[in-house]
C-alpha cells in the first residue's frame, strides 16, 4: 500500500461524519506501523475528540515510530479539545502524511510547523484535490463566511418542473427522492420559496428508513404569505424554522409566526429578499451548507446572482412539454448562449429510472 | 463459441451497412463449419447481393454441412435478386439459425418452410430483440408504411434550444456535432421547420471527414416563407430537397421552387401542414428513416402527435435561464406531468462534454 492508498482510507473514514461535523470540518486518520494499520479514527461531531485522537486511541503504545495519515492538517490551537499536533508529538509518531493545509487562520501551518520543530517529518499535498472536495462545505465557509450552496431540482428530460397547471408529482422516481433525503441529511439548511410551500405544503424534514437529522428549515416569503397552518411551521423537529422576509412585511403576522416558534429573518430593505444578505445571515447562525430544493424562480435567482456552488439535476426519463410549463430555470436568462452558466467537473450516474447531473458552475465573470 | 455468439457477429456485420439498404432492412451473415468461421457477408445496398450470397461466394464448397448464421429469414421470394432459401439449398447447408423472421408479407415464414422441405435444420429466434433493434426502421416501415422518426435535440441543461434573443450557437459540443452528422448519413431524410431555416439558413448535408450520404432534406414550411436564396435549395448535393406545405400556398412561389429542382409536398387542405399525411407521402417516395432535427415548435408537434418513434437527447452542461427561452419541447404540453410522454428503454452516454440520451418514448394513449 502507498501513501495515497492510505490517506484514500483516511478520507472514506472522514466521509462517515459528512454532515455531523459542522461548522468544523470533517477529518479522517489512519496510523500505520511495519505495514500494518494501528489505528483508524475520525472526527465524528462538533465539539467531540478529533479523529488523529480516536486512531491514536485504538493505536496505543504502538503509536511510537508509527507514520499518521491526516486528511486535515493537525491542529495547533486549543478550541473545545487541546491541539492535535501535540497529542502527535506526545505519542512519539515518526512521519505524519497530510492531504491539506488547514485553511482556518487559526492553524494555516501552524500545526505541520509544530510537528517538524519536534523533528516529525511531515508530508504536504497526498490527495490534495480529493481532500479539498470531501470539505468543499468547510472551505467555502471558512474562506468566505457563506454557506455552501447546493442547488437540487428534479426535472423531466424537456426541462421543467411543472407542468402548465403546476403539477410536478411525481416528476423524479423513488430512488432519486430517497437520494434526496439523504442529501437533507448531510446539509444545515434547506431552503424554499412560499410557492412551493403554498403548492405542495412540504415538510422538508429528512425522512430515511436509517434515520437522520433536520436540516434548519428557510422558507423565502418576501410578503409572509405562509398559512399559519403550514406543515413546515407546525411540524415536530429538532430543528428549527426560520421565514426569511423583508423589513416591511406585516409585523403582526411576523409577531403572530414568533409565537409559534419561528425565527424571523429580516432580508432586505426593498421590495425583493436581499439573497446575499440572507446567506450572510445564515452564516452567523452556523448554516454552512443550505441545501436550495429550487422552483423555477427560486432557481433562477440563486443562479443569476452567482450563488450555487453546486448543483444536482435529477432528470426523469418524461416529456411533458408545453410553452407555458415551468422552466427548471426560469428568471430572465442570457442573451446568449456563450453567456452561459457552464457546469464543470460533472459526474453522470443513474438513479433508478433517473439521470443525475452533478457539477459546479463556473460563472461567466464579464 | 455459441450459436449467439456467431449471431452477434452476423449482426455486427449487418450494422456495417446501416442507411445504406433503404427500402430493404440490413443481414448480416456467417457460415460456420467444424467451429471455424468460413464465411462472412452482409447486404451492401439495394438491389445488390444478399448477405447470404456473399457469405456463401467466401465459404465456396466448404458451405456443403455447414451451419448459417443470418439476421433475417433468407428469403423466398424473386426480387432484384434470386430467393435466398434456394441458394442456401443448393450449397447444401446443413443448418440456419435465424434471428428473426422476415416480416415482408412476401416471405413471412415461407423462407423458413423452402429450408425445412429441402431437410435442413433450422432455428429461429437467437438475439431476436437485438436483430429487431438493429432492423427497427425497416420494421417501422414494412410494417406500417411510415416513415421511422427519429427526433433529435440539442438542449442546455436546463432543458432550452435557444436563448430568449433566439440564439443557439453552439449549444452541443464539436463531439455531439459529429455523431449528428453520423445520423445525417444513416437516414433517408432530415427534417426541418422554416424557423430554423429563416434563423440559421442551414445545409442539412452530412458533413464527415470520411464522407457519407446526404439524406433527403424536407422542410415543413405552411407559408412558403423560404427565401429562394437559402442554402438549402442552392447547394449541391446527390439527394434533393422537398418542401412541405399547403394547397393554399402561393402558386407562383411554388412555380419559382420547382424550377430550381425543389420538390412541393402539398400536405393538408387547411391552415397546418398534416404531419401524418406528410410521413405518408414521404413513405410513398421510400423515406424509411427520417432525422427530425426539430426547434421548439416542431419537436413538439411531432411529439404531441405521437409520431415520434425514437428520440436522440443531447445535453449540453449548460445553463442559459430565461422564461421566455426556447424549450426543447414547447407546443400545449399536458397538464398532469402523470401524462406525460415516458421515455424508455434509454441508454445515457457521455460524448464529449454532453450527455446523450436515445430512448424510445411511450405514448399515453388514453
Amino acid at each position: 500500500m502507498t501513501d495515497k492508498d492510505y490517506m484514500q482510507l483516511a478520507l472514506n473514514l472522514a466521509r462517515q461524519a459528512e454532515g455531523r461535523t459542522s461548522p468544523n470540518p470533517i477529518v479522517g486518520a489512519v496510523i500505520v506501523k511495519d505495514g500494518k494499520i494501528i489505528g483508524e479514527g475520525y472526527h465524528h461531531y462538533a465539539g467531540g475528540a478529533h479523529a488523529e485522537v480516536h486512531a491514536l486511541k485504538e493505536a496505543g503504545e504502538d503509536a511510537k515510530g508509527a507514520t499518521v495519515y491526516v486528511t486535515l492538517e493537525p491542529c495547533s490551537h486549543y478550541g473545545k479539545t487541546p491541539p492535535c499536533a501535540n497529542t502527535l508529538i506526545k505519542a512519539g509518531v515518526k512521519r505524519v502524511v497530510i492531504a491539506m493545509e488547514d485553511p482556518n487562520p487559526k492553524v494555516a501551518g501552524s500545526g505541520i510547523e509544530l510537528l517538524n520543530q519536534a523533528g516529525i517529518e511531515t508530508e504536504l499535498g497526498v490527495l490534495e484535490d480529493e481532500a479539498k472536495k470531501v470539505n468543499e462545505v468547510f472551505l467555502k465557509y471558512i474562506n468566505t463566511k457563506k454557506p455552501f450552496v447546493i442547488l437540487k431540482n428534479a426535472m423531466t428530460l424537456d426541462g421543467k418542473v411543472a407542468t402548465k397547471t403546476g403539477d410536478s408529482k411525481w416528476i423524479s422516481g423513488e430512488e432519486s427522492r430517497h437520494l434526496v433525503h439523504q442529501l437533507r441529511d448531510k446539509v444545515d439548511g434547506i431552503l424554499v420559496g412560499i410557492g412551493t410551500v403554498l403548492a405542495d405544503n412540504p415538510r422538508l424534514t429528512t425522512r430515511l428508513p436509517e434515520g437522520g437529522q433536520d436540516p434548519t428549515r428557510i422558507v423565502l416569503d418576501s410578503r409572509l404569505r405562509i398559512p399559519l397552518n403550514a406543515d413546515i411551521i407546525n411540524q415536530e423537529s429538532d430543528a428549527k424554522t426560520i421565514i426569511a422576509t423583508l423589513k416591511i412585511s406585516d409585523e403582526d403576522k411576523k409577531r403572530k409566526l414568533i409565537a409559534k416558534g419561528i425565527e424571523i429573518i429580516e432580508a432586505g430593505e426593498g421590495n425583493n429578499i436581499d439573497l446575499k444578505l440572507l446567506l450572510d445571515l445564515l452564516a452567523e447562525r452556523e448554516i454552512t451548507s443550505l441545501l436550495v430544493e429550487g422552483g423555477s424562480q427560486v432557481s433562477s435567482s440563486f443562479l443569476e446572482e452567482g450563488l450555487v456552488d453546486k448543483l444536482y439535476y435529477f432528470i426523469a426519463p418524461k416529456i411533458i412539454g408545453g410553452k407555458e410549463a415551468f422552466s427548471v430555470v426560469g428568471g430572465e436568462g442570457v442573451k446568449k448562449v456563450s453567456d452561459g452558466i457552464k457546469i464543470v467537473d460533472k459526474e453522470v450516474k443513474l438513479v433508478g429510472e433517473d439521470i443525475l447531473v452533478v457539477g459546479y458552475p463556473e460563472y461567466n465573470r464579464n
